[in-house]
């Protein structure tokens, strides 16, 4: 799996990616330890700031790291990764599993927080918690994104969206509808 | 547009129609007052209960009925529906507009909720307000989904992802890992 070549991404326009509902994978660091885990329970907030919310559970090892640091980041998986991703989500890192290793994944310096990112993702969003008032009670992180990383190419990623019952879809095709859409709701 | 036949659907199942992200439409009563809206911004947040989350602008016609009614209806649209998807994310209930007429849906009645469904949507799913604190600050409604109606078939619905600037992703082919998930994981 290469690299990606990515470039800076306005925080305005992320929804591009996150508003589809993709499944993706959340890169974690507190202190020495590292890790990855797969979500699919997440949602756009804001435009500006780029606010993003997501459901952890808490029984996960990456939730502790992730409260903890009070950052992580979300790292945009495309379809070739179906099997890697369900294997990191069938595995944890309380086993003393390094992900990056085991799945051939490699760790990129991030920009404005400790978590790496994942350079085989098609992209990467840096996020700092602002809001942890909702996480005794629904398992609820609210973030904003500080910081987006995005392939140039393709511009419409394949991306997995998952169903349960380790079913994942995978994204279609795309319909433009622009003469429908007053300029004020694009 | 038919009418879409449909049947009870497990509460705790319905990550499969909501999870991967899908554009949903919104209906709403307040006292004689219904309204439509389309919206991508939400999230699953719990199995059993069922619980999810939306975001709503303050400026939208239906803020006001969800709020006081305290209930809604998350409808979920296939592709054949992207043109009126289109036209009711365009056009304000402010405008004095009826929407099931304008767009030529049918208002069928829901089992614990006063909001209408819409017949022609592949699944219904009716909510109520569990949690109003994070209105204020984020536009947050927390729902626990009570009753859900789906069609029996097909059991893949195509169905629309937003991105923005006028696209929509069509739900494209499923993959199945089955083989590489642990039972407790489905």
């Amino acid at each position: 799996m290469p690299n990606r070549k990515k470039q800076d991404f306005p925080l305005s326009e992320i929804r591009r990616y996150l508003e589809p509902g993709p499944v993706v994978l959340v890169s974690s660091r507190w202190e020495d330890r590292t890790n990855i885990m797969t979500m699919g329970w997440h949602m756009m907030l804001g435009f500006s700031p780029a606010l993003f919310a997501c459901y952890i559970w808490g029984e996960n090892y990456s939730f502790d790291l992730i409260r903890r640091s009070r950052e992580c980041a979300i790292n945009l998986p495309t379809s070739d990764l179906v099997d890697t991703v369900a294997a990191i989500g069938n595995c944890s890192g309380a086993d003393g599993i390094d992900k990056f290793e085991k799945f051939g994944l490699t760790a990129q310096p991030a920009e404005k927080i400790r978590a790496p990112l994942i350079a085989q993702c098609h992209a990467n969003f840096e996020c700092k918690l602002v809001d942890d008032r909702q996480i005794d009670r629904y398992g609820l992180f609210i973030w904003e994104v500080v910081k987006a990383h995005v392939a140039a190419s393709p511009k419409r990623p394949k991306t997995l969206h998952y169903r349960g019952d380790a079913e994942f879809m995978v994204s279609g095709p795309n319909l433009s509808r622009l003469n429908r859409f007053k300029p004020e709701n694009l």
